[in-house]
């Protein structure tokens, strides 16, 4: 068969092409719209499916996903958060501290279940492709899951939002995590009542989203060319 | 408006879910199939667009992204991949070798061009919600970045390749990075002529795709529950 037909068996048309697009654009770090209604496994397993189809460097797929929906360890988790997050504004600029205090940054106990994504440093010891000059390549590819797993949740109307304003070590400690593995993201997941329009950072007037042209460069760093492209991308968004 | 409707504003039906998970499921880690053509503008302008709209810890947006379309610096970049592959075969495990020195790893020179997408540390210091227990936040914000690029890639028949086998110090000089600025993704980007069916280095026998349910745990690390969920993710899969 020619090239160009196999390419085709798996070309996207431009619904389809557009779908992608609007998981993208339209997925958001959830804290507000959960709603009390359990998730299907088999939702679930899709979701798992799509984080475990994430690129990895030297095909180490260092990942584990612990599943928790102990209520009383979700408690311990959200206490955590707590004393982060009292932690965490003491070092932010003193006029950004009441606004940030008002933030709903984590939906732990109100989420269908929680999710901590794990990276195992030790899965490929003995063969490292990729990482002997990158170590921490296995991380990012972790991070890889959690994208998929968020995109993939977005199409199935399961919101998600990502807590890092949390103690690992102690993190580590509530869930058993052994020394060579380290907690990645700790997901809320489940079902939404709505997604917002725009990111709560945006709506609450904690930052604006950047013009997109301005973080483009050219053959090197600050290199100034790129100039049609730029103007493209000005004239499509509001971005 | 009831809070249903506006879910359904923004809903996905079965086909444009569909399209998200084929995106996940058939992206690849390019190396063989980039073709002599070049990228329209427009069609990156849309996936840069899809890279900017990456979640990003307390809204912050660290990337940049760096274009690099001259043959002479791909081709410097391209004599730092030789230089750390011949380092990283001499860490492998011996009966490994042999297998790792005739893998195709990049593609710098062949795609239409290169991407090195960077994460600026300094450019939230002043209010660094979600970072101050975690720092590394910026990081990971930046590979969701990237692998937004990498999914409508493929939703766009583009094909990506990431180069992890390179001396990031050297690339830093190359492209004249400022010191608080990582490189994070140095990106092979353009037309292919197919996208492989599976991953390469599961077809050259480097690796098989471990079997999802084996890598979900219960509760806490190593914690045996989710039977059903497990079941459901066996039987769905050669996973």
């Amino acid at each position: 068969m020619p090239t160009n037909d196999r390419q085709d068996d798996n070309s996207f048309d431009s619904f389809a092409r557009d779908a992608v697009y609007r998981a993208i654009f339209t997925r958001r770090d959830v804290r507000s719209h959960f709603v009390d209604e359990p998730l299907d496994d088999a939702v679930l397993a899709r979701l798992l499916s799509a984080a475990h189809h994430a690129p990895s460097v030297g095909y180490m797929q260092p990942w584990n996903f612990i599943l928790v929906r102990d209520r009383e360890r979700r408690h311990q988790v959200r206490d955590l958060f707590l004393a982060a997050r009292t932690r965490e504004a003491e070092v932010m600029e003193a006029d950004k501290q009441e606004l940030y205090r008002s933030l709903k940054l984590e939906g732990i106990v109100e989420s269908a279940l929680n999710l901590c994504v794990t990276c195992d440093r030790a899965r490929s010891r003995a063969s490292p492709l990729g990482r002997s000059h990158n170590p921490e390549m296995d991380l990012f590819s972790t991070v890889c899951a959690v994208q998929n797993f968020w995109l993939a949740a977005r199409a199935e109307g399961v919101g998600v939002g990502w807590v890092s304003i949390l103690d690992m070590a102690a993190l580590k400690r509530l869930l058993a995590i052994p020394d060579h593995v380290v907690p990645i993201a700790y997901l809320c997941v489940g079902r939404v009542s709505t997604f917002a329009g725009r990111p709560d950072l945006e709506t609450k007037g904690w930052g604006k989203r950047l013009p997109l042209s301005t973080l483009i460069m050219s053959e090197s760093y600050a290199g100034a060319g790129e100039g049609g492209l730029k103007r493209l991308i000005d004239e499509a968004s509001g971005d």
